[in-house]
């Protein structure tokens, strides 16, 4: 590879990002073609029904695309989805070279694209930026190798370390910047995830107000649908779905059953994550943001199902022997056995401050 | 006043800071000579025994002191301590206006030299930069008014707000410079402090390693003398002063009075807070920084004897539901009617981070 490579690879990570909102279940890709050192095509996949971003950039160049080479920051698809293969898009424009940042992880692709373009005696190379070409779509990548979506946990405490007083009241610890930010994460990702705890103690609406984009889909782990049918969650605007057992009392799936979607689950003493979180994944949900309170932080964390934190600290000590800490659980015997992470991000929000960061893998 | 005062108390302002160490008892001090436009002396206190700024200034002037305006950061003192009164040196010189930041808070002054200065026919000007000559002194400020040290509150906790495992252990939460900077804060201080369930449970030192300055006066609070002899507390280089309640066992007693300092107060159930900081403060001790466990924090913020604190947090989740956060005693009933803070600073060291910041009070 040389450096004129790598400089139209980074334009072609640059052009992914562009995609407005999320393109949920697709991921996000940049697409550049280059004939005689001149760029004559650029493109990116703007969301799931519209052309990808390879046959974008074939659009824009014409007929100066014969002879040219394609940077791409994931393998050409060659399956038929909503759209057609672009691998047969890039052999009809007599495309010559591609450089592709990465395989799609997508069981129907997985070099099948790469191999179909060889085949067609185009020169393909994989592999610039493959680090970065997945970190920009890790929500997909985690989809598609492990079938569930990319679990951000968020929680926000006081000095202290508490999350809520001994009372149980969690409401505003954090100030307007940061409410704008957790805001900005919703419109961020395909789903919000609760436990029936938070429902219960805070009645919020989980919604995108502060922040322009769309309203995630709301997940409430309710094992025994004890969710009020005045709860705020079922009236905002936005979809919401329950997730239950399948011995919860037949009266409250009568009394939710028409205010929410409804999805069961095997009878136990809690839901199974591992099968909720697979269960979603089926809805093409490829990012959750768990806005939980300690409970199902604790079990997420215990499972090792996070893959990425958000944690925000305010100000003010609220104190109390009694009060809980974000995350409970079962926990580490002793803090050097505790969740790593790595990555780490302090931001500033008004007072506030949030740790992004994502956790290390054994 | 004019905006040539402001600059010369600026600078007084700025000597006063460069005394080394710790000046207690006595306050940091700031002093600047001008005649005609002319800066002809200046000093600055060093702790004591050694001259007080003025004697400094003036010492640096000469003959040049006559005619003069003396710009200090604290009232010039009327009384005879271990050095002679500067309002008589003052006149002796013939210093015609005196512009002083603010006035001392000490009892045997108090406006006293200044009255002084006055009825000797000098010019007196009080109250510029009256906040930040406060600001700098805070310790000997809280020390002459309320009878007690400044007390700051230190603690560390993992991002999920824990302090400790649920096994207690809580050690090495921060990184290396997280503790250096703890070290630092220990030679600022006159003293720490801890409850005895820290001695038992992580056995520190408490000493001044990973940075220059002095080794503070260690306080630990043990009413009923559990302190193992063996404890590093007491051979580590420095003082101890155990507090313990007048019916602490005798043999223990005997066991730990020739190992360290015993304090006594009344018998019951827990160390009388008020007390023990008015018994330290009578020793000099103008600042104390407690390191104390969530059982201690908890007792002094019910209490209202915190006034600042220094809170880190490590990118690490230790978990766990009956894992402790930092603070517990009582606490607040709802958030918003927690220990507000004001003037926040966070400041990142390694991978942890710090929020500095002061107790608003009522």
């Amino acid at each position: 590879m040389s450096s004129t490579d790598l400089h139209h690879m980074h334009s072609a990570l640059a052009l992914a990002t562009r995609a407005q909102g999320r393109v949920s279940p697709n991921p996000r890709v940049g697409a550049v073609l280059v004939k005689d050192g001149q760029v004559v095509g650029q493109g990116w996949h703007r969301g799931p029904g519209t052309p990808h971003a390879e046959i974008a950039a074939l659009h824009e160049a014409g007929p100066a695309a014969k002879g040219a080479t394609l940077y791409v920051t994931l393998e050409p698809c060659r399956h038929f989805g909503r759209t057609p293969p672009c691998t047969q898009a890039l052999i009809a424009a007599g495309v010559t070279r591609v450089v592709a940042a990465i395989e799609d992880p997508n069981p129907a692709e997985q070099g099948n694209g790469i191999a179909e373009l060889r085949t067609a005696g185009i020169e393909v190379a994989v592999g610039l930026e493959a680090a970065a070409a997945e970190e920009m779509n890790r929500p997909y990548f985690t989809w598609r190798r492990e079938g569930r979506p990319l679990v951000t946990a968020k929680w926000a405490s006081a000095l202290c370390g508490h999350a809520a007083a001994r009372t149980g009241e969690s409401l505003y610890i954090t100030g307007p910047e940061a409410r704008q930010e957790v805001h900005r994460l919703r419109a961020d990702h395909d789903a919000v995830m609760v436990g029936i705890g938070t429902v219960l103690a805070d009645d919020p609406q989980l919604t995108v107000r502060d922040a322009s984009g769309e309203h995630p889909l709301r997940v409430v782990l309710d094992r025994a649908l004890r969710t009020p049918p005045e709860a705020r969650i079922l009236s905002a605007p936005g979809r919401t779905l329950i997730c239950a057992a399948e011995d919860a009392p037949a009266e409250r799936k009568a009394a939710l059953g028409d205010r929410a979607e409804l999805l069961f689950f095997p009878p136990g003493p809690e839901l199974p994550l591992s099968q909720v979180l697979a269960e979603i994944a089926r809805r093409d949900v490829l990012s959750v943001l768990v806005e939980g309170g300690p409970t199902l932080l604790g079990r997420l964390f215990d499972a090792g199902l996070v893959d990425r934190v958000q944690a925000f600290f305010a100000p003010l000590v609220i104190g109390g022997a009694g009060a809980p800490a974000a995350v409970a659980g079962l926990g580490a015997v002793r803090p050097a056995e505790g969740v790593r992470l790595r990555d780490i991000e302090w931001r500033q929000y008004g007072r506030d401050i949030c740790c992004s960061a994502n956790v290390e893998r054994g």
